[in-house]
């Protein structure tokens, strides 16, 4: 979901972009691209306060791409790296690492059914490990940290894919961020990589320069033609975001929406949530009802009423309310009163 | 440049795509997603007449991911391939090739200031080579290949990011064809792979995994979520292109918007074009004027006459018609009757 204004400029710039052609057919090499691609670098350094020791790329081939990238680029091929597992893309992302470096699992949360994340002290890190791996937030899930880990002087990594942008975050405490942009950042096709520099620079000699993170940088993440179309309107999103007044407000609004959604789940034993109440996603809401034969009702009663995408993932069943940042509190209560009124009717 | 029937139906459903939200909005799980993915892809393989026995991959990360893609794919670290050296490009491709396998220059035309390409006599073919690469057109340079390499048995390797859909090729050749979007195809951010079902399937133990053409075929191109709209502006164009008439009907007007070009150039001495005859690119048209203190007055002058990015690649200089698919002849018209005009005021 894209914020509706964005959309709106998108679909009036389409065929003629100041004043000339499409942004679609400018080259990535003019002027005018370099102008929007420097603006949105500086649009998402402000929004997140990131550190001018930090570079911010704009990568391609989604987060699937960092789970390769990383390893190639912060560790050597015998190093061991630590990844906390606490969810369907955990497991993707150490899948993937595995063919790169030696996986430790500092933390392993399989057995909960992924319904709540490790505690700090939990953790089983390893001295001097390359880096710690984690997913912040687990869409399929629905579980999210509530705490930033400390891992002992290894740098952090993170996949936000998720929740980047959906509140302030403290960059300083990572060593790098990645995130695929269909979330909050914009169209798919492009991904933010936010890396402290002294990690930029340090990559593996068969990494592909496309994936070398001191290569992109240097190239300002030209190195080849980049998704402009995407760039410009991730651009959009990030000037939007700003007129909303920033994370802070985005995260006031996002708590907001998801106290309204877990509010209604736990008022009622027609409906339930299995994530521990410590660690609820704020973006992603999987639920249940408590007689699932009717779950199939559920969806086909919301979608006649405006109410798409609520399937949970085929990895889980169930439903599932995924409210970003562009999904409005309105939208969120829409889903709400529908919700009430279903169990009123099949209750 | 893009067709302007096809920016226009992405206007026109930009915020109302059949009926729903934004397709930037669709997920590319959705069967209205799905369906624009594989219509795209039958429509393509119809354009092209690709064999079955070929799989269509729609990857990202442009030309440049699949110079570390091929050797990774289709070659041991310490097999021989052979590369041919035309140009910007292919010295851009050997370069990243180098890092990966031991690169044999069966042709280096550096000695002509790529004025020409190799006949396929002074071809210095290994035996055995793992594959054969070359790049059939050099979009800076404007050479291009007036045939198709044989190798001897060994798989034929082209990066077609500025011929591919401009005419018909007889994909049975090739052992594997790679081209970015934003020549032909569609917006940038995109990147087609044409491979032989015998060559995807034997990547190398450390290539990441969105590199692996068989995991990505097995995926159907979706291991991450994909450019979901440059898929669907792509889809766009290949039908546009078969209202068109399909690949003869486009090879007849690029062929014939080449000869007008070329033929303004020729016929007179202040213009020329550096290029053998029997290798100028149908789509890249390098010129010098005689007096070349006279080529910013022309930028300016054409600019001004809204006939734009007419200046040569900074590596080369001078003056560059690009004359892709979606240029039609009354563009390139333009262009002759603007040069005709500077030179009877300035010759």
């Amino acid at each position: 979901m894209l914020p509706l204004p964005v959309l709106e400029q998108a679909r009036d710039e389409m065929l003629e972009w100041r004043g000339g052609m499409s942004v679609m057919e400018v080259s990535h090499r003019s002027k005018a691209f370099i102008a929007v691609a420097r603006q949105a670098e500086a649009d998402l350094r402000e929004l997140l306060a990131v550190p001018p020791s930090y570079k911010v790329l704009f990568m391609q081939g989604g987060a699937t791409a960092q789970f390769s990238a990383v390893p190639q680029n912060l560790a050597a091929p015998d190093a061991t790296a630590d990844y906390l597992n606490t969810g369907h893309w955990s497991q993707r992302t150490i899948a993937e690492a595995r063919r790169f470096v030696r996986v430790h699992l500092a933390a392993d949360e399989a057995a909960s059914g992924y319904s709540t994340v490790p505690a700090q002290a939990a953790l089983a890190l390893t001295p001097g490990a390359a880096y710690v791996h984690y997913t912040p937030n687990e869409t399929i899930h629905g579980v999210e940290f509530p705490y930033v880990p400390e891992t002992a002087g290894a740098p952090l990594v993170a996949d936000m894919s998720s929740t980047l942008l959906s509140r302030p975050v403290d960059v300083s405490r990572f060593g790098l961020i990645y995130a695929g942009a269909q979330k909050n950042i914009g169209p798919s096709g492009i991904t933010v990589v936010i890396v402290r520099d002294d990690l930029a620079g340090r990559a593996r000699a068969a990494t592909p320069l496309v994936f070398d993170y001191r290569a992109v940088a240097e190239a300002e993440s030209m190195q080849n033609t980049p998704p402009t179309f995407g760039w410009y309107v991730a651009g959009l999103v990030f000037q939007w975001l700003k007129r909303q007044g920033g994370l802070e407000a985005m995260a006031r609004r996002n708590r907001d929406k998801a106290a309204m959604l877990y509010g209604a789940i736990d008022a009622s034993d027609f409906y339930s949530n299995p994530v521990a109440r410590n660690c609820r996603s704020w973006m992603n809401v999987p639920f249940r009802l408590a007689r699932t034969e009717l779950e199939p009702v559920f969806l086909a009663e919301a979608e006649a009423a405006g109410l798409a995408n609520l399937a949970g993932h085929r990895a889980v069943g169930g439903l599932r309310a995924s409210i970003y940042n562009a999904m409005p509190a309105e939208g969120v209560r829409a889903l709400v009163d529908f919700m009430r009124d279903f169990e009123r009717r099949h209750g």
